[in-house]
Formats: structure tokens, sequence, C-alpha cells
């Protein structure tokens, strides 16, 4: 079954790239699994086409996120914990148990469709602890005709936490980050680490929309990020729909702009931290951190608590998901290279710790980055 | 007037990225300045058509450099220098001395095609001298009805010469550049260094052509070379038609490929190279020369001594082409970026000599990358 999409003209202030039903405030949605629906911005389409896609299933969930309608390691995490929702719909008719074997069935599917962000296992597990928990309170009164929907309003507040949770944190990296950019400050970013990454302001973003609402001016390089150019499509379009004063370049230009105009920090996003500080994030932020490194800017990683993965301890042990070769070689069905030619599409890489300066976390500034400082702002006991 | 054009079925054994005449062979077009054309291979139509344009005015010339339907320094400077030629055809009834001004001004426009390759006033420079010469041996009694096809005769030499040495020179490029590889050896290349930028082998490519002829397996990391690709569209493209064996990546990939993956060198062309060494070569080429001294991969410049300009001491004078931001914006009309936005589209940057480890020359290689070094290998009194 296909999502219903819906083309809609856009008034900035409301860009939500998650939400849950047609109107979030709605609480008659969340309470009746016949309702249920996962409404998100589908970023394949922007900035030429403002498409929402109604989800209504687990597996347009997967697929949603697979093909990158839903892209960005927090956002992914809350359209899973939404798409773990969705399990109710597909059983009203079932007793609870087979409605939560149901959910949990759902979040080992939704597990699968993509490899390198840890905020998708971790939202994942907090659905899982929840569905636990749900299950210890499941008493034989939970007749078969109104099971679903007291899943339903049990799960449901937990997503909604997800979601929530993440709003908070990334205004609290916006503050932490925006104390290290001086007024007029100029800065690279890379990929997508916006609002479209998360749920409202984003993580790398947040810091440039929260130096701007401290009355900060700002310039910002935006990388237009090949092959999927999340930097041109979508950074692009959120800094300028926030009055953000930005320029486009392609990716082989930073270099170049860093020797030869003033640079001040870099910022990126990252899909997974290792305990070490190691972090993955979109190909091409190694490239970056290593430019950085040599024309002596500080490179910075943004990225919430949920990034971090503390059961690794490098970045070697972070799987990096490559993804097929049309990616490069097509632009809308338009052949950009040979017939059969040989293609290497790695869609993150690993940037070792000891190439970034600092690492901006809702807990604070991570600074240096090691084992010992991680453990320290994140309260690891 | 729009230059016609053909579409061919290529066979690859007969690539020619320029040609003077519809074939190269026939003395008569030569002497005839009716039959003068400049048949080129359309670049901006491969790799899905192979399109050639016979051009049979200068300023149909001009348009072909501006537009990139041939680029590539060394072949830029072989289609100026025909082009002058073709100034003939348009004065068939002028006497002698107005034909020679007519190519003069001709000269004079073609420099103003692009600005950061220097053989391309090179070309203008050998041209410019032999219509000097000619004038000297400008007899009264070149009649009006004969003046064209005596000036023609008098002139064209010198560009088949120009072109005729730049093969010769790319051969011995590839020779030179061919010792510094072992068989198996790993390499990285960036743009199109090779005979769609050249007369036949290429620069950088003619280094990985030879190595082959000399029976060394080889592996080509293809940057795609954003914004117009001519690495995705060219390079992978040549490499494939002489069946080396070739991976395409995006730009932001090199420095993942070299952190991951074997690569022993690095060799990409160049558009100018200053008395110092410092080269200016397509934007990403500074980038690929830190990231291979991080990685500690050596880093090569393949080029003629023609690319050579010797009367700017640094790459802080060479000029940089700044181009049309739809570059970036737009895939075939298709809009990749948010509309309005500001755009930043340098065509070239510079590479200091200090990130060089060696020029690969036809009179030999330059290692260490010093002003002594190049004016003892080309032999500079």
């Amino acid at each position: 079954m296909k999502a219903k999409s819906l083309v809609m003209k856009l008034q900035p202030e409301t860009v939500e790239t998650i939400r849950w039903g047609s109107d979030s405030s709605d609480s008659r949605v969340a309470g009746n699994p016949e309702n249920a629906v996962v409404r998100l911005i589908d970023q394949t389409c922007l900035p030429t086409s403002v498409v929402y896609l109604d989800l209504t299933t687990v597996e347009e969930v997967w697929q949603a996120i697979k093909r990158l309608s839903v892209r960005g390691a927090p956002a992914i995490g809350i359209a899973a914990a939404y798409g773990v929702c969705l399990a109710c719909r597909s059983e009203p008719q079932k007793p609870a148990f087979e409605i939560l074997h149901a959910c949990r069935q759902a979040a080992d599917y939704l597990a699968t469709s993509r490899p390198t962000a840890v905020n998708l296992f971790w939202a994942l597990d907090r659905m899982r602890a929840r569905l636990d928990q749900i299950e210890t309170e499941c008493h034989s009164d939970q007749t078969q005709a109104a099971a679903a929907a007291w899943v339903l309003h049990q799960l449901w507040p937990t997503a909604k936490q997800i979601h929530e949770d993440d709003r908070r944190m990334c205004h609290a990296i916006g503050r932490v980050g925006a104390d290290l950019l001086p007024d007029g400050a100029q800065v690279l970013t890379h990929c997508n680490a916006g609002g479209l990454a998360t749920s409202e302001y984003g993580t790398a973003l947040s810091v440039f929309f929260t130096a701007q609402d401290q009355g900060k001016r700002l310039h910002v390089y935006v990388d237009e990020t090949r092959p999927l150019l999340q930097g041109a499509r979508l950074t692009a379009w959120e800094l300028m729909q926030r009055h953000v004063e930005c320029t486009l370049i392609c990716d082989n230009m930073a270099a170049h702009v860093m020797a030869t105009r003033h640079v001040d920090a870099v910022i990126v996003g990252a899909d997974r931290i290792a305990a070490n500080g190691d972090s993955a994030n979109k190909i091409g932020t190694y490239n970056l951190a290593v430019l950085a490194n040599f024309h002596r800017i500080p490179f910075y990683i943004a990225a919430p608590s949920s990034t971090f993965d503390l059961s690794i301890t490098s970045g070697a042990e972070i799987p990096i998901e490559e993804r097929n070769a049309n990616e490069i070689t097509q632009c809308q069905g338009i052949a950009l290279a040979p017939a059969g030619v040989s293609v290497y599409n790695p869609a993150f890489e690993v940037t070792p710790a000891t190439l970034i300066e600092g690492i901006i976390c809702e807990k604070g500034l991570i600074q240096p980055v090691t084992r010992e400082q991680i453990e320290k702002v994140l309260e690891v006991v």
C-alpha cells in the first residue's frame, strides 16, 4: 500500500517534520487506533515541492525511512517510535497481548530500515521498554474490542515524549553551541542537521538559529552534500526560511573557502558517536574535519546524548551503510555517468575524535573529546 | 550562427578531441579557406551522446570554449590556434594584410574566452608570432583572390604543429609518470586530464594509459568533480573506453577512500603553474592535496611545459574564473536548490607547491617542486 501524499503551500512557521495525526493537538486521534496516522514532510521532494505523507502502516514508515523521505538521526528515531504505535492500527480485533506482540515485531522490523544512526535503536529501545511495562499492566478486563485503543493509549505518550524530549534537546544544544560563535561569525556546515533532521531547530542548525535569536549576525557556507544534496535541498532551504545569510558551495570547494575566506568554525551533526568520541556522520564529514585541522579551524559535532553509543569503544565498530550506485550516476532519471560504471557509495564515514574540537550536546560542551570527558558530561556512572 | 552538429556512433579507437577539417589527412581542406572547419567532440553531451561540432567561425570557437564543449587546458589552446585560422575564411575577398589583421583580432578575442588556463595564451602567442613572420613574407604579388588561401597555407601548419607537439608531449608525460606507479597501483584522479582535455592520451590519464601499455595493472578512483561532473562524464568514460579498471566516487568520498582503502598516489592535471610551482587546477584539487598530505599519499601534477607561466612568481597572481550559479543549482533544467539561493562557484583553485610531491612534465619529473628545480627541468636559461 502506498502512503497518501498531500501537496501543501508552505508557511515557514508551520514546518513540522513529523506529526502524529493530522493535528498534533487532537487527542481523539491519539486515542483512536483507526485514525492513527504519522504525517511527515517528504524530504525527497524539497525544495521544489512541499509534500506531506500520511503513513498508516509500519511498512509505510519503514519505506519512508529507507528511501529518505524522513532522514536525520533524531528524526528517524521519532518516526520509528510513532511507527511502532501504528502496529495497534493493524490489529484492531486482537487481544492486548497479540497487539503488544505486533508492536514488538514492528520495533524489530523498523530497526532494519537503516544501520548507522543509533538514535533509531535508542528510540526503539525506549518503545520496547514501555511495551514491557504495558504488558505488566495488562489485565484480563482489556476486552478485544477495546484492546487496540487501550494499548495505543498506553504506548503513544512514550513516542510523544521522545518527540518532545528531542525538541527540548535541540534548543539546549543551540544554547550550548551559540556561546561558541562571535557576532559576525562565518561558519560552514555539511548535510542537514536542522529541523528536518529532528523535531524543530535541529542540532548543528540549532546553534545557528539560536545565535541568530540572540541577535548575532551569521554567514553560513552550506556544502551541497553529494550525492543526495541534503545541503542544497534542505539546509539552504531551512536557513533561507529563517532568513539566515547563507552561501551554497559544492563539497569540493570547502578547502578553497577555508584558505581564501575567513571561516570561524565547522559545525555538523552526527549519526552515532562511540565511547571514545569517534563520530559517524554523512559522507564528506571526515573530509571537512581533515581540512579544518589543516586550516586550524575548530571542527564541532552537535548531537544529543541519544546519539552516543557507549557500547562501542571506537568508530571502527560502527556499521557504514552503502547505498545504491544510481544515487551517484543519475539525477531524476538523467544519466550523469557512463552506463555500467563501477561506483562506491558509502552514505556515512567516521571522523576520529582527535579531529573534533568539541561535541555540542544538550548536557553541555564536551571538550576535549575523550572518553573521560564524554562520561563526565553525559553523567555516566 | 550556430555550429553544425553531427551525432555519430563512436569507435573508441577513433576518438579525436579536435580535428582540422572533416578528415585531418585531407590537404585540400587545409589549403582552401572555404572548406576550413574545426571539428570537435562536444564534451557537454558526453557520455550519453557523442556529438561532433563543425565550427566555421571564430565566434563559434569562442562559444565552444566558453560553454565547455571543448575544455582542458591543452585542448583549449589547440582549439584556439585552429580558431585563429578560421579568420581567413571570414575575409576571402580581402588583401593579405587585412586578413592578417583579422587573424590578430581573432587571437585577441579568443584569449577572452577563459581566464585561468595559460595554455590558451601560450598557443595564441605562438600563432601571433607566426602572424608576424607571415607579415614579413607577405609580398605585393599576393593578389586579393588568392590572399586568404595563401595566409591560411602559411598559418595553418603552426596550429597543426601545436596539435602535434601536444600529442608528443602527452606520450612523454605518460612515460615519465608511469615510472612512478608499481604494478597493481591504486590511484585517484580529479576532473578530466585525459585525451578529451588534450590531443590524445592526456596528461594525468596518459600516466595511467602508458602504465597499462607497459603491462601494469591499475585501479583508478575517479572523483565525479562537481559541479560539471567532468570526472563522471569524461574521465570514467575514457578509462572505460580503454578498459582501465575504475571506480566512480563523489568528491567528498576521497578522504574516506584514502583512510580505508589503499591509495598509492593522486595524479591530476593543471591549468597554470607559477614559477614557484603553485598550480591552478579544477576546483577540488587543493582539497585533494590537503587530504593526500594528511594521509601521506604523494600528490602529483601532470602537465606539459606549456602550462608553466614563469612570468608570475606565485599562485596568488593566477586569476580564478567564477562561473554561473546555475551550474550548481540546476541539472539539465531540474532545480537542485531553493530558488534565489546565494552561490559561490569558483571553477579553479590554487594548490601550493608545498603540497605537491612532483610535477610530471614531458621534459622530466620536477621533484622537489621548487623554482630552481622547475627552471632546471624546463631548461630555462
